[in-house]
């Protein structure tokens, strides 16, 4: 579960700001702790702690010793209350100096290593090292945006078996509403392996989650699930049970065109910010002068670095979601969103998930 | 969404102090943030300011201007880099004083707030309000709990419709491992209107989710989803496909009498641990000396206040759940786990699910 490149930043950190140790704080799903630590075992808060010299230190949540770690673990009576900042700061038991944590850091955690004698200063090498995919993570990635894909052909399949009705569609003899449709898809992803997680949006032009769901409506489904070992994906479509062949196709084609030439202008060396705006650029040339184009890099967190107005360079690697999307108060939301990791000479899908705004893919 | 205890137990907070503000930063699922300020739109980070003189201050992450908030919702534009605390602090522009924080806001927001000149110092009064929940949180968490139910009627199906082979259960003619009943599951959760969130556990006796599972096998299936509204409920059930009565059925009725027995100790006034220590005696009384029993309070976070160790007396509202188990190094292990709210006299479960090891409810 660990990468190495995790420990190895905070070791570069560490030499290059003189420091002591390295310390972190965070629940079973925290990003940063994922990548440095990975470890699993219950939903409580744990440490992680690794020293200059090399030593690394796992503190489970109280009452959990059963944690594969490679390094010491220092497990907790089940009745131990204290926080487990406080325990990371004992491990270190110091002479003082310099510790690194990430910014998020719980701010109880710093304070007891405040109070142990270290200075705290914060450090984003772990934000730098995760923005970069080693090919194991990006095998990850790739296994939950093909989860992803299966929600996205269960709305698909939905829509396309619904059957229009004076007041709206009907799916298996009761109403259609957007929330109904939302469980359908988060079903299909948790039966493919992948949770929610609280991400997926089923949005009608309403955009109210309890209104029925009609024929020549634009209907957004937009997941960003996560695997089981931490990584996310990133896959919207629109689709439109019966189009009438009006706004939403001609939003339709300037949405999908948009993302292909943001996908385009990805590649090592390119500036980040190059995609959105070129994004942006063919959304207007479409007519479209008010869409929206988010760029963010996907990993432990569904948005994390690169930043998608960033002037850095994309590195090969670097997995990025592209998601250009217009909106009319009338009628309603297209949008498509998809994840691609960056080549040394382009960019290449994690997953092929047709564009199509017709049900059937 | 928002809770008007949250915001009573700040204004509270602030003035026993003598506090200039409160403030805290986190993503959508922060349960103190959401409890107190209780407002969606995206995952990333945003901020809450509560000042002595009672104003409420939202500032949503960049972009992000939608969101209905009781109070100022101070925008951000889209390219808008500083981070929620930084702009927590901006809303302050302080004459120093003291800002009370929740002990895990990230630590740069207290850095920003620090610098800003205020003294920053730490409260648990949302920790506290949390623990007893109003009626209309009891209704989220029995709706919760209701959908952990549905969960759990999917595993007794897929158990009690699976065929016994030579090496080991078969389910629609594929081999029935853990990992797919896992799956199963959460599916039937994300049906449901909740969300896995990662806390799903199905194991049979070796614990591995690639094995397949046997007849007599015991398996444990334990849940904990998140409903939309923030909450979680928490249900777990032994079964077992073809029991032949040995060691997994005394070991089923140690722990479900334990589980009744540590209900019944659950009333206002009565100490936390009492049920621990009865449901952990209940146990012994049954021959199994090393079991476990699991006691927490259940809300906004899986685990939360009261603690199960605590001396603290309970007081009607507070949701506890009981998780009694025993485990064998070759049989494997039979848990179940359930909550209930406390009352004047007593406790009642949040929903009622049979308790029995057989799949058939």
């Amino acid at each position: 579960m660990v990468d190495g490149r995790g420990v190895d930043a905070v070791a570069d950190a560490l030499e290059s700001r003189d420091a002591t140790a390295f310390v972190h704080v965070g629940d079973r799903w925290d990003a940063d702790l994922g990548y440095v630590a990975g470890v699993g075992g219950g939903a409580r808060e744990r440490a992680y702690v690794q020293t200059a010299g090399g030593e690394r230190y796992y503190c489970p949540p109280p009452g959990r010793a059963d944690v594969a770690f490679d390094g010491t673990v220092v497990s907790a009576g089940e009745f131990d209350a204290r926080a487990a900042g406080e325990r990371a700061a004992a491990v270190l038991d110091g002479d003082g100096g310099t510790v690194l944590v990430p910014r998020a850091i719980p701010h109880d955690a710093a304070v007891y290593l405040e109070r142990a004698g270290f200075d705290v200063a914060s450090t984003a090498a772990l934000d730098r090292a995760r923005a970069v995919k080693t090919p194991s993570e990006r095998e990850r990635l790739r296994a939950v945006q093909s989860a992803a894909s299966t929600g996205l052909d269960r709305a698909r399949a939905v829509l396309g078996a619904a059957t229009p009705t004076g007041d709206g569609l009907r799916y298996e003899g009761d109403p259609l509403t957007a929330e109904r449709l939302r469980r359908a898809v988060n079903a299909a992803l948790a039966g493919a392996g992948v949770d929610p997680v609280g991400n997926t949006v089923v949005a009608g032009a309403s955009g109210r989650g309890d209104a029925r769901l009609t024929a020549g409506e634009p209907v957004v489904v937009d997941v960003a699930p996560r695997g089981r070992a931490g990584y996310h994906g990133r896959l919207a479509r629109t689709v439109v049970a019966d189009t009438d062949g009006g706004w939403e196709r001609r939003a339709h084609l300037a949405v999908t065109s948009a993302l292909d030439v943001g996908v385009a202008e990805l590649a090592a060396g390119t500036p980040v910010r190059r995609a959105r705006e070129e994004a942006l650029a063919e959304l207007v040339a479409y007519g479209f002068d008010a869409g929206a184009a988010s760029v963010h890099g996907i990993g432990r967190s569904p948005r994390e670095a690169p930043a998608g107005a960033s002037d850095t360079p994309l590195e090969a690697g670097q997995v990025v979601g592209l998601a250009p999307g217009v909106t009319d108060p009338v009628e309603g939301t297209v949008r498509v969103a998809d994840a691609a990791v960056v080549t040394a000479d382009g960019a290449e899908f994690l997953a092929d998930h047709a564009t199509g705004l017709a049900p059937t893919r």
